[in-house]
């Protein structure tokens, strides 16, 4: 019993059965979504630097989620016209409120999904 | 130049490109998985009880999920012989370890997702 109370979260800081959660998951749940955010967490970036750093993702996948997450408010795209013209992406302060939260799942992936044999 | 420094964050701190980040979002990225986590992370809770809090779910896709997540180690499934028979689920110390970040997104989305128009 005393254990079961203990196990108990305040209110304030559940997340059972929560919309909000998952509304967020629709997008960061689209493949690339969270590691580009990453990415753009270290500093504005450009496509190809993008590209690079993620690695296997072809442009157009790239390309499409770059403009979700400006559409959703969460990276801004600057075009710089040179020469030569550059396109840089960059974090909103919406999208670098993600980027604590998204930290925190890198290192728990380290720690605890490395060494999985599956 | 120093604004641009401070914006700079600690290497241990980066996940830019991260290969760590992107296994957790294979499964973490799966349609009500974290949702999932998030009610378990109030306690532990029967199949029924999970159906009912996710909502919208069917038997077959929660049934996916909670296999996918013991097989990863971060739930376990309990049978108590009763009478009646019920089964439980209840996050391992790995898939607790998950909930902070995962609280974080749910207040996250809560403060910049609720009023989003799109």
């Amino acid at each position: 019993m005393a254990t079961a109370a203990k196990q108990r979260v305040e209110p304030a800081s559940c997340v059972g059965g929560d919309a909000a959660l998952a509304r967020a998951f629709v997008f960061l749940g689209k493949r690339w979504t969270a590691v580009i955010l990453g990415i753009l967490g270290n500093g504005p970036t450009g496509f190809r630097d993008l590209s690079r750093a993620i690695g296997g993702i072809s442009d157009s996948v790239l390309s499409d989620r770059l403009t979700d997450l400006a559409a959703t408010g969460l990276i801004t795209r600057t075009v710089d016209d040179g020469p030569p013209i550059t396109v840089s992406y960059a974090l909103t302060d919406r999208g670098s409120a993600l980027i604590p939260a998204l930290q925190q799942i890198g290192l728990w992936s380290r720690e605890h999904l490395s060494s999985d044999p599956s």
